[in-house]
């Protein structure tokens, strides 16, 4: 076990658990954060049968003070987060007018503030170490604002411009901060119970998805990506 | 006078007051509306001294219920809004590290979910008639995120969000929904009181992008802008 | 009559009539080019029976030498233009296979070469003189790049490169440089003819259009546009 | 050795060596091509030496016949490629009014057209096979046009149009199209000797850069990339 850890915030049994299988294998102890603690259960239990170490965190990622003591545990039980992957988000459609004010402001805490609040918390550590990696889960909708996706292309926006802002900051410090574009939809059991006869190969594969967060976190320093597309083969885009 | 009604919110004595006396100067009748009442005050001695009808209402654009409250004050009184501006917006800089949990959010609802907030107002009769402009106000900060300036350009990426999600959903409903890139500074009295030898011809004129949302307004229904950059022509970008 | 001249490369009877009538109407005189002489000859004939002067001057826009005579040849007849709008291009679709070298070649030369060949010919005396406007005509291939429209895009693309390096160059010289994204069908005879029952509010109105230009050659030297994107208000976008 | 074939067009000692060393060390054979011999001599030696397979080709990336007769070779000589890389390009900067047309023209070519003249000869054995990648080098010039850059980045936009046509059209068949964004100067002999005291940490590492494209070429289909920015941690952007 190397002497590192991983904190994922954001973790349902899609991309998030397999983030933080992937940061596992590599010998990483593995912060879990969700809101419930059912949803990272699979995760912490198969981190845990291959030998890895995974601390499951509940947490809300609209709450500055969930997410504070929520990073305070993590750090006390497995050390300071040298990888930090922010993959919550809430996804809610409808026209301007459907949306009550309240929703809005909760989307936007989903889908961006959570990764500010949570940067607060690693980035004075990585910034002391001059090292250390923050990936933010986005999607088309951080590029393009369309009718009734309103609530999620503000949240995306935002956490396309809170990566850009982090990066211009951070990465001459040794900080790397990247930000992905998910285009399409990641194949999980619930999206494949949705549509049983889909053909796997139009959605992204989650372990695919983290090797990519993982080939991220590797990159020589000569070289960083600041933002990164994926999509399957197939997408038309 | 016409029978019609233009409401700004967020105005000073710059841009502000620039676009009330424009569209006053072209018949409206104005709701001005900002949190301090006497921000707006030059602007409705302004228009009442030139023969217009202006009213002044103190609203949080921050505040759900002062934004819904403004509205419904303007409606009652002056009528249904057939132009809305935005125009508020918080200008806070500082590193990651430098800003508060509360003050990201506030920036946010300042720079972006006011805009939202009053949509919602303004939205249902202009859809009704099927017609109506709402134009908001962005700025360079929509386009890049840079180090130490996260939280204007979180709120300034959602606007920009914002503008195009109501763009695509109200625009084939007769409502034309336009974003403005404010690139540079606007001349105003402080920012000269700043820099007293600075060349005018640097700053962009109140008056002259008061007369571009005045020509939005006004285009063309086949031929309507979604985005309009602004600068001085001897701004370096 | 004005003392000016403006120029267009690209006359056909829809959007560079319209802009030649257009600035007609203000008082210029008009330098029409286009590869051929019945194409510019309602234009001609219309600003002249309204008491304007316009010259027809037959140009391929894919030749420096023709681009060239023509304006040595506009400028020696009706003057050093002060406003330029480059209209013409190469609509050509096909799969990367279907084209040809050379194909690809002429479609890069009419889509973009031609406006280079053409702004060094109007640049001189407009920095001389410290004033100017050059307007050219993108369209929605200048932003994404579509499968059977690379040869479309690849111009497109690099007219708005074109356009971005000018102004910025120009710009702080009093030379206005423009670059407008025309999304849909423009409304012509030829495009009525082809659907007969088409909403013409699906369609952009090349009036409406020139309205624009006109709009962009007038605007406050503090608040100049780079980018103009239009598109009709049922427009899907 | 695979069975695998890979094409350089573009090489000199930097990028374009790099990246035929990274394929090479995969047991790909790779096809040098370039302008003057000498320039791909470092790259073919260093691969035969390590028991490669390299042929060098001379090949001028602006004229059509040449691309075709050099592809022709590489195919009867060492096989259909499954891997293209375009890595020509032409850096010429000066005003609109320093540059003439011939010169414009054939910066346009270098940095675009050559890039389509050669996809045309390794995309039909790629979709008759099903798989393939292309990998088509670009620069920060793609994304913005500067004043007295106008050349390059005409060229880079349209390459990067050209990439996502590209892509549109023949991902769906199993053909990976990417385009890079190469952000800084790339670390030569060359550059060295130009400045001697510079910070290597401040320049793009070549076999860094080839890393990225061995990773891009080896992308799971269903997490593809079409566009990768690459830039040091250092760079100011």
């Amino acid at each position: 076990m190397s002497d590192k850890t991983a904190a994922i915030l954001g973790v349902g049994p899609g991309l998030g658990a397999a983030v933080a299988r992937r940061f596992a294998r590599e010998g990483f102890r593995i912060a879990l954060m969700a809101r419930r603690e059912e949803s990272m259960e699979g995760a912490r239990r198969e981190i845990e049968s291959d030998g890895g170490k995974a601390l499951s965190i509940p947490t809300d990622a609209t709450d500055p003070a969930s997410v504070e003591n929520a990073f305070e545990r993590a750090k006390s039980e497995i050390g300071d987060p040298e990888v930090f992957v922010y993959n919550a988000g809430a996804f809610e459609t409808g026209g301007i007018l459907d949306l009550s004010p309240e929703k809005f402001d909760e989307c936007f805490r989903a889908n961006c503030a959570g990764a500010f609040y949570a940067a607060r918390e690693v980035l004075p550590a990585m910034a002391e170490k001059g090292r250390g990696t923050i990936i933010l889960t986005g999607a088309t909708a951080a590029l393009r604002g369309s009718a009734r996706f309103s609530a999620l292309a503000v949240g995306k926006f935002g956490l396309r411009a809170l990566s850009q802002s982090m990066a211009r900051e951070f990465g001459p410090r040794g900080i790397h901060v990247a930000h992905t574009v998910i285009d399409g939809q990641i194949d999980t059991e619930r999206v494949r119970g949705m549509s049983p006869d889909r053909d796997p190969s139009t959605m992204l594969s989650p372990d695919a998805i983290a090797d990519e967060y993982w080939k991220l976190h590797t990159q020589d320093p000569t070289t960083w990506t600041l933002e990164l597309d994926l999509r399957s083969a197939v997408e038309s885009f």
